[in-house]
């Protein structure tokens, strides 16, 4: 690392120190990693119960190793150092950042950890029998002893302005409660008059191209002539599929991608691939240099899912990508696409329709979806909701918002696994996903003008290089704010992505603006 | 586990502590496993170098806990309490089996270790352009850095009759020098004779059947179907392409076979395939309640190779087997097949030929290749030959034993990868193992006397019940010499090998007696 040039002798050896047990920490989370993909594309079903023993033992093994006084002293050696180097140096944010994760991962005591962990474990396996049979009851006790657990967590942190900040924090460093609220107040408020005008538009874009019948031998083919034709090195990817979509990188040189796809829906091969591999593009221009220390991580999960958005919306269902990639979708469906063109094919790809479930969303409603289950978590953190009363508000508010009953509740408030696994605060970062890959494209059709002509020639490298320049390289320097502050000159803002999304859709179904 | 029921509360909390500790190692062991799998099998070239830091990491945390003195405390406090039970109880097994890994792990210093892995991985680089340029003086100071550092690594070691005593004691525990050279001797001498009348008899065996282009693609189905015929639960297994073949177990149900297909020979899809499930068959045979702990693995490396060749030769080269699986050597290859009868296949699956080259060798020749290597191991650590003089020792050998010139040291003194990576004492365990599994063989056939009717109908369940029976279950409880006495009553002994070799092909070959 060149950080072990121009240190004088003491400091480089506390800095070694530093960097070994970094490193050590760094490369069992990696293994976890890996075991967790395999677990999801590879392993035959016989080695479950022994896979759940080998990730429990890395998770374990690698929190105690950096909780240990030993990192907490290697930190504290080197402070004066680290503070006497330019904020956004290598030396002063490595010490930074790990003194942060450091610090927060101490403060939560084990045993917590693990009863939480178990909690999460059994409320999975309620939910999955409670959605089943669409019974809310028979899951509300573990709903009730996650929300408990999370409670005691909050607990263990000082100095926040909402009990909901420290959950928040987990997924979106120093992110606010109270911001958060003003900026999905602010979307929601925005995209309900669009999502009224085009269910008043009627049912006018056909979709009709994306739906029958596709060999999954000829979607899987696809799909990987479509990452082959994004900007990630042919020796550093690989595509499986899974039930549930998802990336992962063993290292920036090492993404593995997964898929799902839908015999008789060729846009789940498209997108879900486009969407992952834009993680991956992400974690792919990390600083490789820092691959063993936490500055080589993602800045949070909002700026991670602006990068998934960015290249599965703004790229991906744009009008050049769209157009450039109609070949590839004649020769994987020719009875579908032989008649199609690219203008067919980008009303296709940006049909709206309000629907009940959050993950089969277009992107205008997506974020009421989101917005909808941010306030209810807020208002039961807030004591101003028991959980018992959460079918009753959900119902109510997916009336108010996208103007749907829910028939039951495994179409309603049982569809997302996340609060049965203890997850709270984690669905709002893909909301300000979506609002930050909106004020960086601003900015980069600014400062990329022929942007359009380049993606409709295939070369897709400009912009993966702008933003690895810009975001990618940076890591986990940054806090959120600071990232974006850099990104844009200012903070989040709901305009680009209302002004946007206002003009496709305006134009799409006709709207008067 | 059923070790914690009965014990004072004392011991069982001691007993708890020993199988956490343990059951971590044993985690970080597999996981590693993994990560290797992963390497070989799927890795996306660009994971080459954080992979190798993953793998070090896992392997030197792993040795850090399993070398602690908390386990030689767990261990200690366990002992008077473990030699209170029969000697194949658990409990004894247990503490006795990890008493003596733990106490073998110990007498090597943390920096030897690393000495000797670095040197080998030099050494692997090194090998693999002397092979490619024929070259044996660049690769002889890194051979010398290898012997010199397992010198060095022997002296850590007491109380042996022999200084090759303490390698051959990594791959087949309790072996010695001195038994080994009488075994591999009589072996040699039994085998010369029947290796000049197969030459003397001409070449009147036919392989041609098995030569000629079958496309990949139908090699992979026939795998496939070659494994799902043999006896594993088809939850437990995976079979996957790479360059050299191996079989990996993840956990005792999670069982990973590799292979390689060769475009114009179709042998290698079939015998390198059974010949990897049936290390796989003993892998899935192991405790699985003991997963987590040292007695979950196999007796030796010559006990694996018993198993792996018995399913090879003793089974997958045999008629009865030969016959039944002739319906799917027509599906992959009907051109080849469709005119060639079960005896036919027999002849041309059993063909022998003394070649230069170890890993192509036939059943007859290859033992050969295995003495010789012992016999130059073994004087390299008497100091009765130089490393210097190894290409002019092995040539000597290979035109004695199988009567062939080398025209160069690739396929001479270089074409193996194991002295380069310091492995001495690592090959003669395979000789071992095929006359472990030709003793086995005979037994086996006494107690199951149909045992051809079964394997022609494709019923080789009852096979496997008797390896899992009476060896497979036993997991590493005993050392080789005890597995062996209960197995055969006896030691190590060449003749049913030499007979049944002799039986077979005196017959194939029409050979006086």
């Amino acid at each position: 690392m060149p950080l072990e040039t121009d240190t004088p002798p003491p400091v480089a050896s506390k800095l070694a120190e530093l960097q070994r047990l970094l490193g050590e920490v760094s490369d069992l989370g990696r293994s976890a990693a890996l075991l967790a993909w395999d677990e999801r594309t590879m392993m035959p079903p016989g080695g479950a119960q022994a896979r759940a023993e080998q990730l429990s033992t890395l998770a374990r093994v690698a929190h105690e190793r950096f909780t240990s006084s030993e990192v907490g002293r290697a930190l504290d050696g080197l402070r004066e150092w680290a503070e006497s180097h330019p904020y956004e140096s290598d030396e002063a944010s490595l010490v930074r950042v790990a003194w942060r994760d450091w610090e927060k991962a101490r403060r939560v005591p084990a045993e917590l950890r693990a009863e939480m962990t178990h909690a999460a474990s059994l409320g999975q396996q309620a939910w999955e029998g409670a959605r089943a049979g669409s019974d809310f009851t028979a899951f509300l006790p573990f709903l009730e002893r996650n929300i408990e657990l999370r409670r005691r967590y909050i607990s263990c942190f000082e100095g926040f302005d909402h009990p909901y900040d420290p959950l928040l924090d987990d997924f979106e460093p120093e992110a606010k409660t109270a911001e958060v609220r003003v900026v999905l107040s602010e979307l929601r408020d925005g995209l309900r008059p669009l999502v009224s005008g085009i269910a008043a538009a009627g049912d006018i874009v056909d979709s009709s191209c994306l739906h029958g019948e596709v060999p999954l031998a000829e979607q899987r083919e696809l799909g990987r002539r479509l990452v082959a034709g994004l900007p990630i090195d042919d020796d550093e990817w690989r595509l499986d599929s899974t039930v549930h979509p998802f990336a992962i990188s063993i290292s920036p040189s090492d993404i593995r991608l997964t898929t799902r796809y839908e015999e008789n829906y060729i846009g789940t091969a498209i997108w879900s691939v486009i969407h992952e591999a834009g993680h991956g593009i992400y974690e792919n221009g990390l600083p490789n240099e820092h691959r063993r220390n936490p500055l080589c991580g993602p800045v949070s999960l909002g700026f991670h899912e602006s990068q998934s958005r960015m290249w599965e919306n703004w790229v991906g269902r744009g009008r050049p990508y769209l157009r450039s990639i109609l070949p590839l979708l004649r020769d994987a469906a020719p009875t579908q696409f032989a008649n199609v063109d690219a203008e067919q094919l980008y009303r296709a790809a940006n049909r709206v329709e309000p629907s009940l479930i959050r993950v089969e969303a277009d992107e205008v409603t997506y974020n009421l979806h989101v917005a909808l289950r941010f306030e209810l978590e807020v208002e039961i953190f807030e004591e101003k909701l028991s959980p018992a009363d959460l079918p009753e508000a959900w119902n109510a508010r997916v009336q108010d918002y996208l103007g749907l009953g829910v028939p039951d509740d495994a179409s309603g408030v049982l569809q997302d696994v996340h609060w049965a696994g203890g997850s709270f605060g984690y669905l709002p970062p893909y909301s300000l996903g979506n609002v930050i890959a909106a004020q960086l494209w601003q900015r980069i059709l600014g400062e990329i003008p022929d942007l359009e002509r380049l993606i409709a020639a295939g070369e897709l490298v400009p912009l993966r290089d702008w933003l690895r320049e810009n975001l990618h390289a940076y890591g986990a320097r940054f806090t959120p704010p600071e990232m974006l502050e850099r990104l844009t000159g200012g903070g989040l803002d709901v305009a680009p992505l209302l002004d946007q999304l206002s003009a496709k859709y305006g134009e799409l179904y006709g709207l008067d603006r």
